[in-house]
């Protein structure tokens, strides 16, 4: 498998945890999202990826996008360990964890959105800075509220063994902290954080870890 | 089961082509947006829903979230008629595509987001509306060049009946058109949205078809 990867991008980093957890090994192909122009805006990088975004995963000459959907791919042909539980409410729970990140947050503080405001907005730095905090603390606001009331929660978002949630949950904390939000208010968040840092394949996903580092 | 909804919101659109699509009776909980400031924000529905978003689904006392979450619960629960297909690679797609809407188009479009423009950012009129367009263009163009392209696609996204992709795909056509995008440079989304509005379970899911329709 061939995966093509910005380091710093979440969505990538979802997808390069899900292949560390399943024990697969794949190619590493860096696309840089600020150099050239962005790399993922080039012909050669829109023939495999026609929206112009990362990650993408090509597995046996097929081309696959779309972090959540990558991963339910390879839950699907890969199924262990699993990424989702077994009941169907539970992994309804699940799913829905990640995809208030994937969906609530993370859409609005990805690079495009922010350089738009910037340059076709001209909105100032220090409220661009506040739209960004503005979203991921009404993400985390909430599930912090879930997590710390939810039974179900371990020391992964989901018991005690990562799941398709944390994969979304962990990138989405790296990159509150790079943005300087404050993650004093969410406690539970932070004690996931802290266990997935003690797991070898999030570290080893993580963007320091990654070829592209910088 | 209840669906906690609004009748112009594009998540509880898709959730309800796909009850209607499966068959499947449920209990209409109308949620004004814009009533009363938000009736989706009340302590009342907040116990509900944490997050203050539609819909939520309740299901033998249980409460489901996030509209993709929910149609694969949907899917698991109640596989007859499918809207996924069976084999992983074919799966992703779809969902690539669902994804693709619910990630790159809708959360930038929603009616939270557009408020934050207006107040916090003293966005103007027409700024705002060029943001709307904007990224259903952006959306919408790698959309048609993927379905034009694809051999998958038949009167529907992915073939001949409804899946996922459509669920997601026709609600966000009604919503561009409600703010006048011109959907001239998309023939392919055009004839699937047609195709879907002579299909009963779209007909009576659209928002004009709903309880607390204006």
């Amino acid at each position: 498998m061939k995966l093509y990867s910005y380091f710093r991008s979440s969505a990538s980093y979802r997808v390069r945890i899900a292949l560390n957890l399943k024990g697969l090994p794949y190619e590493y192909a860096a696309v840089h999202l600020l150099r050239s122009g962005g790399e993922q805006l080039t012909p050669e990088y829109r023939r495999i990826c026609a929206d112009g975004i990362v990650p993408s995963l090509v597995d046996d000459g097929a081309v696959l996008q779309q972090s959540l959907a990558i991963i339910e791919y390879l839950e699907e042909t890969h199924p262990n360990p699993p990424l989702l539980p077994s009941a169907p409410l539970d992994r309804a729970y699940v799913r829905a964890i990640a995809l208030q990140v994937a969906c609530e947050i993370h859409p609005l503080n990805n690079l495009r959105v922010l350089k738009y405001l910037k340059h076709e907005l001209q909105v100032a730095d220090d409220a661009k800075d506040a739209w960004y905090k503005h979203w991921v603390k009404n993400g985390f606001d909430t599930l912090e509220s879930t997590l710390a009331g939810d039974s179900r929660t371990g020391s992964f978002v989901y018991g005690d063994t990562p799941t398709m949630a944390d994969l979304a949950l962990i990138p989405q904390v790296f990159n509150a902290q790079r943005f300087n939000v404050d993650m004093q208010p969410y406690p539970t968040i932070r004690r996931i954080y802290d266990e997935a840092m003690r797991h070898d394949a999030f570290v080893r996903a993580s963007p320091a870890e990654q070829p592209d580092a910088e």
